[in-house]
């Protein structure tokens, strides 16, 4: 495990080395747990020339599922009154010698990034900019590994759910018995707020469960994930409540479900992200849904669960093998409901059976 | 309740007016939620020198509990691919003629800031502090209210968990179980990261639950809170697992109890942030256990969970009358466990009765 974090470490220092920068300071959360291993709270990693130094104002806690930070780093615990671990760091490159120190100034505020500045008045301050966000597209396959476990979480969770009975029972209710489950199942925590929306909230991004109760011929519309590992997946499915569903049910349903796997089919090492957002897109588009569409079809998930690349009509940039996506469109339509429908899954060339899909509940209209 | 919003932006107008600022750049969203009223994600407030204006990538959600943002606001929704609302609201500004804006440099990162500036580089960009956090100390009696009504759903989440069976389950699952409890009570959702702590992670602050399952003899300690109409409190109390308490756990909890009971007691206005920490920290010191304390013993609360004053040993200033804030000393001694006790309490003038305790749940040693 600890030589995954050098070997990570090396390819940052080699890039931000190549702009001329002898230390670097990673700051952002999911950048400092890719290459240190779990870390407490507001640690922050710094990158020297001679050593490399997790900065913390609390001590390492054993964690039994997730572990602890490389032992191969010095780590150095600030006393609880010291204040910004970011700026203690610069004060090490400082004193050490560092003349330069490239930072992440897409993740520090203003005032975090003077306060290095003025603690540090000799080192050129440059940005990091998404060096490391970069590297964390492309995964390995113990990466991948566990993101398969928590979808399979996510999967036994949802399926549970539609065993029980669902009329009469709130959002927010269903969206907390989903949460129970995965822990249930293993998962460290949800991987986001669990989204549950129904009747006319339906197919709705990021819905936040309300106290409506489900209903006899409602779309119920589901978005979960578990994080396993500190990795995050994604799953959304939309049902029907009742015995069959409406006529503008099934169409609607049966057009996200056609979009869904144009995007899913286009996903190919190789494919440019805005060609895999438009093969969904349009499907949508030419059935006269192109207004109210979200502004992405999918995104990355790994540390995080919206990372790059973004599926989305003006992203620049191509699909490697072992990137993990999620494709998920949906159709809302105002006051009376709609269908999303999203999968995780990992480009994978041709050769190896194309994409691998992670989330394997049945994308069936069932009536429950 | 648009009155309310309205004189809230007259106050912080008046103060950034006066140091040269014709315009207000409001950006981190609980500042966001108090001067606008609730708001979709992301959504970002401009106070111009004609009109007051709220940003958003997406239209407001009508939100039962919550309500919608103010109705005196102009809103303006951005095309879901546009970006950055603050970017935007610093391009209206620009357009409207304004020559200089306060931003929150505490919040904007370097990136976002470097936008603003370009996007509207005749604009002279200046700190607007925190000056939003300061309005926010003193709370009114609508906000009272709500972390009031937040603190009765805690305590009882918190008397329900009591009279159920404890043995044998885990800290991940007794933490769902009061945050099913805290939601199945009226609360938006929890506070924060309910915590659970068995045995040897019992008092300490921010533990994370594991799947360490609770054992006869343990020290059990708990930390929850409830949001309300956004508004969110805390507590915090340690239990003994069994029949009758070991004589260590018993003076250990007298302790913690004593130095809780000095901090509640110290709480008047005018009293200064550091000698209410000073209260209660003296009487852990005093027994041995300075050493690992934390950093704090009390903070703010209101629309975040952690705000100000901070009750610490360099903090500056007085506490106001109508200033909410949590009293939590804890003393966690390692591979053994420890006790942590903490009420969200009013300060209110003695001739008022004294601080006024929102959270009401006992505080004997209860061996359950």
């Amino acid at each position: 495990m600890s030589e995954m974090y050098a070997i990570r470490r090396t390819r940052l220092r080699e890039q931000f080395n190549a702009a001329g920068n002898a230390a670097a300071l990673v700051s952002r959360p999911a950048n400092v747990r890719y290459l240190a291993g779990p870390a407490p709270h507001g640690a922050v990693l710094l990158l020297g020339r001679t050593e490399d130094v997790l900065v913390c104002t609390e001590p390492p806690e054993d964690r039994p599922t997730e572990g602890r930070p490389d032992d191969t780093l010095r780590i150095q615990t600030l006393p609880g009154t010291f204040g910004d671990p970011a700026v203690a760091a610069a004060d090490f490159a400082a004193a050490k010698g560092d003349d330069s120190l490239a930072v992440e100034e897409q993740h520090l505020t203003v005032t975090r990034h003077r306060a290095i500045r003025s603690v540090a008045p000799r080192l050129r301050v440059a940005d990091l900019g998404g060096a490391v966000e970069q590297l964390r597209v492309v995964k390995d396959e113990e990466e991948i590994s566990s993101l398969r476990i928590g979808a399979e979480i996510a999967d036994q969770a949802l399926g549970e759910l539609l065993e029980s009975i669902l009329v009469g029972r709130t959002e927010r209710h269903l969206a907390l018995e989903l949460e129970r489950r995965l822990v249930d199942h293993g998962a460290d925590g949800p991987a986001f707020a669990t989204s549950v929306a129904t009747g006319p909230n339906a197919g709705r991004r990021g819905h936040r469960p309300t106290d409506r109760r489900v209903e006899e011929g409602d779309f119920l519309s589901v978005c979960l994930g578990a994080t396993y590992r500190g990795y995050r997946c994604e799953i959304g499915r939309t049902f029907v409540i009742g015995t069959s569903p409406a006529d503008w049910q099934i169409e609607l349903y049966d057009l996200v479900f056609a979009a869904q796997r144009a995007g899913r089919e286009s996903l190919a090492p190789g494919a440019a992200y805005r060609d895999v957002d438009r093969a969904a897109r349009q499907v949508l588009d030419s059935a006269g849904h192109g207004a109210g569409l979200p502004a992405l079809t999918g995104h990355g998930v790994g540390l995080e669960i919206d990372e790059d690349p973004q599926l989305a009509p003006a992203a620049m940039g191509k699909l490697d093998a072992c990137v993990p996506v999620t494709v998920e469109p949906g159709v809302h339509l105002p006051g009376r409901g709609g269908v999303r429908i999203d999968d995780t899954l990992v480009v994978r060339p041709e050769a190896d059976g194309g994409p691998e899909l992670l989330t394997i509940t049945t994308k069936e209209l069932l009536a429950l």
